[in-house]
């Protein structure tokens, strides 16, 4: 089934800022790249910045739904959930030759400063990312794969924050080695999870 | 003494592009900020990438020569001349409301898709970054800070990379928090520092 033009526009534009960055990137470049005119964008946009708050919208569901999707798969330990999706993240980053990034990261880094309007919704995103992370630490602690003196919040944090700087180096770097890095930090040495696969 | 323009260019340009990014910064404004005209600029830089790539060159040069000076005070150890450090960028940082960070990390995550140019440059800058923090995490070995059997290039890059997610976050929260999180992780986690003081 064809997708409409609103949700093409939302994931052809995601694709094209993920990579250049929201200031970088023009109305006119995302409208040629799903090939539909101007007045197609301001039938459901009221503007550029209320395009980028939908396209925050629209990724955050989709994100979390499939997050969700790998940390109810009660087949794999809960760390190993978690790391099931970072390698199926790590496919996609390799794919794209490591351009793009998590919009998340990307858009805090570029605009927390310059609009409220982003920044919240942002601060919202990370939210949900952290609460669903804080519970795959207190799930690890129940199995063992997590220290029960580590504060699971925090450790959630810590997570999610060290993963955002590990992507910048891996577009620095072209490379998934910042992610490796960060694997054998996070899991062996702050958990106690012995053996890791490679990405 | 009145700094020459050159360098005031440079100064004042890295503190608006450390807030606005590079691409979202123009020339126009970074002239208006020295107050200058626009001959004066193209009299030093041959184009906005040749400003971007001399103003790197800059900050890495006056910010591996502030580094140096703390990380060869040995009245402290070597893990806290590291802190000490990060005390004083943290003090910058509150004391812009959280609105810039790192200049290196953020041109990393904007341009290093963009420009290879940058991308290269940005690489070095990292390196140098690297090689510092690697003979901090040996010195560190030395003394007992620092686990032996952890490999100090590794370690000095998570502590790297992770920083520079804690800043991204710490522009979103407008906080500190994220890096206080980072201080306990890496310093009382995985080395084996007891006690660390508060931001």
């Amino acid at each position: 089934m064809k997708k409409d033009t609103k949700t093409e526009l939302l994931e052809k534009g995601m694709a094209i800022i993920v990579e250049k960055g929201f200031n970088n990137t023009g109305i006119a470049e995302i409208l040629q790249a799903v090939g539909v005119p101007k007045g197609s964008f301001y039938h459901y946009f009221a503007s550029k910045e209320d395009f980028g708050i939908k396209m925050i919208d629209y990724f955050t569901e989709s994100y979390f739904a499939e997050l969700d999707e790998y940390l109810g798969n009660h087949t794999l330990s809960p760390l190993n959930r978690l790391l099931a999706k970072l390698y199926v993240n790590m496919d996609r980053l390799r794919a794209s030759n490591y351009a793009g990034g998590c919009l998340f990261g990307n858009l805090a880094q570029e605009l927390s400063s310059q609009s409220e309007v982003f920044r919240n919704r942002l601060y919202q995103a990370f939210e949900s990312w952290m609460e669903r992370i804080t519970r795959i630490m207190d799930e690890g602690k129940e199995v063992g794969e997590v220290p029960l003196n580590l504060n699971s919040r925090e450790l959630a944090e810590f997570y999610v924050n060290s993963i955002e700087g590990a992507l910048i180096r891996c577009k620095l770097l072209k490379s998934d080695q910042p992610i490796e890095v960060f694997k054998k930090m996070f899991y062996q040495e702050i958990c106690k999870v012995k053996e890791v696969q490679p990405i």
